[in-house]
């Protein structure tokens, strides 16, 4: 008889939709006060099938919540030149209030260099350097979308960071870096594990909270799980497997996040809210 | 009877030595090839004594190795606005090519703002967010001087990084932070810890590099250091006494730094030697 489950689940869908809805309020106030509608500008090169349908859902989300989306279909040939040169363009452009680079971009592209032509009062999907630097030293700023969805389960559940053993498993630039700099700003001990650690396993065992942001399917195995521990997976894998074997850590976590219905949803709905956070700012009403 | 010392000394001193002796052959052909000398701005606010010490010092081996220094004496009671406003007309001034802020600022001084009014080509002391991302994604960029001279050190004594367990003690964002950053890019699984960390001496039981910044007189005892770990001394409280317990730590570790002779004086020499490189990249000589 296998053991049952102890873990109460994080519900990033309800939360999400509770976050969205506020978000779609606002927009519509702002919408209605100002004249102006919020605007997401989507840039995407190419035509990866996975990011068409990463970027229509996005789409399709922010219209839902009353936000303009400008959509801006690039070539896979375009060049960093002329990718950075249509970012700076929408960087400009005071109609648009968010700036979403669907990545990755192409392996001939500078990615680094395209997401720095996002002016940062624009960057609502957190990706310019200054937005981690923000992140990193808790100044204003906006978030990585995943890492500030994140955040915000663990907030809405109540989870004491301060004090607490992180243990982030990936470094990304947009997931793992980030989520690890904001969990240290709320006082937990972070500790980094990626490919070349050399036991994942002995350091995730001490983690009171696990960010598993490794892209790689069930990588956390239950018995890897502190009981008690904190469980958020932030992996996306074919199949909606997530970085954690759900099944098996659900019995020995406190928390744990679905997959699907976990950080996913939290991610669209951080990028939605900070899209209108940037019109709110960005906007002047005419005769301002 | 004590156990006897086991551990190599890193010798920073004399590491920082061939650096600064390198450094100042290139200022001297810089300066012959050019006509200019290279020139670091100091801008010191306030009198405190530890402040002007360490600003003489600074200065005197700026001169001696053939850097040109420019000094702005501001009063205690100078504002962020001013402060900003000084600190900017050095970063427009094409006569300087490097500007250290000397730090604390004083509390009625916002000294992030001060920070991000240095121009990130000129920030040879590292501590703008545009150098602290550049540390963060291996981008190119100037590195806070502490954690380059760490990171400089480690390398001069082969230690192997990759994989291995390295434990920041301390999350200031000019040392604990960024030298974090330069750990996990070079593969090192990362732990910080800090004030708020629960059990700090389990967490250093289990380092492979240690690196103690956290300004707390033998905060790190002999019987938390690992046999066969790498202790690096970032410390520098008064009376020369290092943040590591060093007569006990050496009996265990394989190498470590001494306090004084260690890390401090390879601070001054990366200052030095990103100054110069800022300069090199700054001067136009006639006619180009």
């Amino acid at each position: 008889m296998s053991p049952a489950p102890t873990a109460r689940l994080m519900d990033g869908a309800g939360l999400a939709r509770r976050i969205v809805e506020r978000t779609a309020e606002r927009a519509a106030a702002l919408t209605r006060r100002t004249g102006t509608q919020p605007c997401l500008a989507t840039v995407l090169v190419g035509d990866d099938p996975a990011s068409v349908t990463y970027v229509r859902m996005k789409r399709a989300r922010c219209e839902k919540a009353g936000i303009r989306s400008r959509h801006i279909a690039l070539p896979a040939a375009t060049t960093t030149a002329e990718l950075v040169a249509a970012v700076d363009a929408l960087s400009q452009d005071p109609q648009v209030h968010g700036i979403l680079l669907q990545h990755p971009v192409g392996p001939h592209i500078d990615e680094r260099a395209a997401f720095e032509a996002i002016a940062p009062e624009k960057d609502v999907d957190g990706v310019t350097t200054a937005s981690f630097a923000a992140m990193s030293f808790g100044l204003p700023g906006f978030v990585s979308c995943t890492p500030g969805g994140i955040m915000r389960l663990l907030d809405h559940y109540d989870v004491d960071l301060a004090g607490r053993h992180a243990v982030v498993v990936g470094r990304s630039a947009i997931l793992g870096r980030p989520v690890g700099m904001l969990l240290l700003g709320r006082d937990a001990t972070v500790t980094y594990c990626h490919s070349r650690t050399r036991d994942v396993t002995a350091v995730v065992r001490q983690a009171d909270v696990v960010v598993a942001a490794v892209g790689r399917p069930r990588f956390i195995r239950g018995e890897d799980v502190k009981p008690g521990a904190v469980v958020v997976d932030a992996g996306y894998n074919p199949g909606n497997i997530g970085d954690v074997d759900f099944e098996a850590a659900r019995t020995r976590a406190s928390l744990i996040t679905p997959v699907p219905g976990g950080v996913g949803p939290m991610t669209i709905a951080v990028l939605l809210d900070q899209t209108v956070e940037a019109a709110a700012r960005g906007i002047h009403p005419p005769g301002v």
